[in-house]
């Protein structure tokens, strides 16, 4: 089983700025942890970042050959990138969103996701274990296809 | 440890109605399955399901004296309930929102969580299996604190 | 046949109090007469009335055991409870809305029924004969099933 | 007694399309079906089918001259047409109105009716048997003014 | 000095029915007073009264040719006819809205009307005075053109 | 018979600015206009303009103890003041608005009328002459009180 | 003059948790303080907490038998129960709504109130001290009756 | 092949008025070109032209006999008539929507149109050479069926 | 103890117009009846009445110099007024908001007050009587400070 | 004559994925059609696909350097790009908006095109052969100017 | 070059009150440093600040006779004053708006300006900097008419 | 010091196209005038253009290791860009938001900014200029902290 991780906008500043929101650790420990969780499950992992909208999107539209599930961190284009939502409703294998903080606690045009209507399911709010639960959830999921 | 389960209206109908959307599963196979997961964890579970707002409101009132954490599903009073919501911002320990088919796949007004703003965070989608990621998340969160 | 009758909160005070919007007769002599028009045509009756929203949820959480219909007033319920709801929504047999005054008519937030999409159909405006034509509708319906 | 059914735009092709939506009946039909109700009862009927605004309105303002009561069932002018409300405003006779579909499970533009807060009363959802039911309810009004 | 007077649906009940709201006068009785005021400022008048909106924008189609400017109580249509307001706009003569009640004290759906913006101004709530009014401002308009 | 002339903020500039707007004619001059209308149905005027919200509220606080009727052109006012409907709602005398220019024809925020659903009735859209018409719309209504 | 005090949802926790909302008296201690007053103005005072809906449905129901006034915070049902409403709008005797916090100043669902216009008034916004004001106005409304 | 080509209210007007928004070229003009590329395709038109909103529907409930394709400019009841946009649905051949201007770019009222949602496509904004488009369409895609 | 009471827009003309829904009461009768509960608590009051809302900002603005509470009816400055809300804010000393209607039973825009928010409470519904209610909030809220 | 061809994200996929929506013709397939067409009417074509937003705001802001016209599918970018808006509407040549599907069929925010109000006209809907009619208004348009 | 500077309702509590807001600076001590750049520039200012909607229109009204430009903070009035906006629409020289704080970090109603479409430009967000950059800008716009 | 400028997507066609709304200077002539003043109060400047979001974020994400405070033009993405918006929140550093024309004088869309409620302040409005008051505001900023 593979998977492919994906991480939008400003997450390769995680663990660097804005620490009360988004926590301490950084995104390669945080896919070190991944990782680890993976190997129990005896599944692979390939993580992407992007600030680019189209580049994701361009990810996204060659991911069903070679992965059996996809894990996303949309950030900020949860909210605006209809590009993306499309390029998720496209493919045939589950797609999991995961956000670190709960989204429906902060400004209100964040507690809209035009992800979640075309995704498998959502996870939010748990900090850097949304990404631990979103990979056990793929995982599950890919396994009962 | 210990983790308070409860379910909210008409839950007690789960695998004997609607089975397209809420899935083949009882609740009581469920809890059978949540009972392994939490064992494994050494935690242990008390479950509650109603109908009545009222008693919802109840059981929460009372739960920090004797729980570490509590999972909800809270079914159609996730989209009514201020007194829920109110019971649920009163608790200091964390509360974890799960619903087993993906809400924002629904009716408009099944889209918006009340308990979410004041909830720890919200697993959605993934069937009964949303429990079991909903126990993790509940034990991780309880254990961290 | 059998046929559930349900009535929502403050029904019990018909009769008794704002007798300009709801008539003069009690909700015991509006059963009275739908008993005389079930017999004609060889339809039983039950009758139950409560205040409580999780009441009546238990009450139609039941009901497809018992009755090949349900005739239902849901009262101020009606624009509130995304639980009754559910619980119209998951049974098999039809369940008609019956309303004594035109809810069309009254304030704005009584226009919108949460209960109506679910429905079979919907009987509104014509007082306490909206009972009469609601069982003839679900003797009706329940007949051609 | 002498009641006014009017029926609005497209019910001339009642039984001829969209079957599924509207029932294999047609007007003529569902007309000789309200007949024999109304023998029963000693009331007369006169019907009137149009696709023209202007003309059901005409037809209203002359109703109340020789009749104890309307039913009607405007179809799609029950979503934009002030005028006709104006008209059922005017008169002293009750109006009725009905729908063979349930207009609250389609689209929702379909889900308020301009005409409601100036009827008597609405019976929507019980396919042709909305217009037995109409009738009943006009005989009733009508007989107890 | 040629005018034409326009009355939309439901004013050919003028005086008949719902009194308190719009008078007790008639169409005619309104005409005849109008007749005088036009006689006085040399003005000829024609008078139309029509339930159908396909009808009114005929009637305001060829306008132009004959009359020096209209004044129209579109009634019902007020609200709705986009048709009329294209009408409208396309003259070349001054078109005068009158209204006999206030539209803004009334429901909320004839607070806005469609009419307004392309006509050369309105008048609202003097009761049959409004007729006058309107009139004297279509001899002034035009008189200055 | 004496009636109540009130003019809002920025009206002192008229025939000064935006004439192609509001035309070339002074306050001064349409003054004049009225008293000679006023003269010919033997009733006297009084004028007041002022740019203070404050200052209309007194005015027309103490309006009814000596004028049969007010004219008011609110200008700006029209769609802000809370303060100013109260005033007008709380005369026993016929209180008329109206507007130079056709305010249905200009920005969105200027269709509203705070004014209007306490106002007799409105004229907006004749230019100057939009006085005239005021005038005698407010002694004719006085007139037949 | 006896009075029935209702306190709603969450009510018992007062004193116990989130204090810096709600203050840090419990419901028993201002049970006790009210008792003061009421004797002071010759007052008896029943008092009745539930987090039930329909049981304060019920009790409002049989209150006008024995009471002359109501006093109630109606809490997290203030912004969801139309059955409360319908329930104070049924009653003959002065129904006082009083909140400890100013709702005004919390989210956004706090700030409509579904009770308040069906009450005889409100209070809102002194911490335990609404309650004092709201039995004072219960008993001057009741006395002056 | 057979097809209609129906224009709604003011389209008379064509090349009459307001030039410079629906350009110099009359509907009979118009029509001579569509007969000429008609021809080249060995199709059949037949045009209709009525400012009344139930000739229309009249004239579509009957379309499906006789014809392979509608092609139809509803002008102002593009936005208005869900009567016209019951007719549609209700055929069985395709319908094209045509529109002179770019309803886009136009009035906020104009952007919504009733009948798109139903008809095969729409072609707007090319001037007259949108009909043509239109009959190009209607040719394809009945000749695909 | 010191405190300013303070009267918005028309409420000078309490008592004399409009009782049906103010009372009948004048403001000096009111502002006698408030001397007499300040005088039991050992409290002075000052009065200030002004229909402008610039006057009334001023006079806020140079509160907290000799005041320690201010009571104040804003009238229909209550739902436009920024600027008097700016001013609340700006006080140190607390602010009580009265009403002598109950505001939530009126018109739609009385539902919203822009003081509301940065006041210390509201009493809104008890007539003549929310004056002295407002008064002892007033001392008490001050006292406690 | 020279056009230029834009397909905006995930048209890549054309003809692999979601060919219920999109028709089973892959981009280059359709692109072929496309030059058989352009070839008849004596015009050259480009093609550029991108997945990201400023690739085509490039590619637009080099355009009429090269080009008599644009045809572009903007695809999700139709819906969130004030971006490529702004390039259209800087270019001088006519720029044709083309989609596949009915997009007003489809969800809700799919029903608003930010392109549309700035390009020459839009054609929705007829699968492929929108690009082919697309191609021919470009030509026409271009051609015409 | 000649320059006003107005400003709005509280400002003269600028340094006394919500120095966290609007910073320590008092309005006299922000007129000095304006002062010297002005000196700089070579321009005149004259300073005028009023919490009175109605002076601060006169003050426009009469201010393009004697200045080149005006720099005003509106204050609370931004968001209500449709009179002040007319008066600055009414004038022929440049109105700079500027704002102390970042008006689009704050509450709602403070986000939506009604002086800014008509005003030359908008300076918000810089303290006490803003006068500055508002008066460059009136100096620099002024001196390019 | 150093500031890093940042030009949104289209600002590399200034000067060349849609003068009249943008003006007649291209970026270059622009950056030029910048450095003058920069140069004058011992500033260094770094320019940065891109059509492309993600290239923004990119750049924003990096910014505050090498500069003291950024000036930004968002062009379009200031409307659509959560991305931006999240980048900008990241920095330590001031952000300033400039804008050639008056953004509140555009279409609706373009009267809300998703950057201005992060950023330290906005100047709009005054065409080239706005970028030179933009710079002595992030110089101000920065040298102030």
């Amino acid at each position: 089983m593979k998977i492919l991780v994906i991480n939008g906008p400003n997450l390769n500043l995680l663990g660097k700025r804005e620490k009360n929101v988004y926590g301490a650790r950084t995104l390669k420990e945080i896919n070190k942890k991944m990782l680890r969780v993976a190997g129990e499950k005896n599944a692979e992992l390939d993580f992407f970042q992007s600030n680019h909208e189209g580049e994701i999107v361009d990810k996204l539209g060659a991911a069903d050959k070679s992965y059996n599930a996809v894990v996303i961190n949309p950030a900020a284009y949860t909210h605006t990138s209809v590009a993306i939502r499309d390029a998720v409703a496209a493919l045939d294998i589950p797609v999991i969103e995961v956000h670190i903080s709960n989204i429906y606690k902060r400004e209100e045009f964040r507690h809209k996701s035009l992800i979640a209507p075309v995704a498998q399911g959502q996870v939010s709010g748990f900090g850097e274990y949304s990404y631990i639960l979103g990979l056990l959830a793929a995982i599950h999921t890919a396994g009962n296809k």
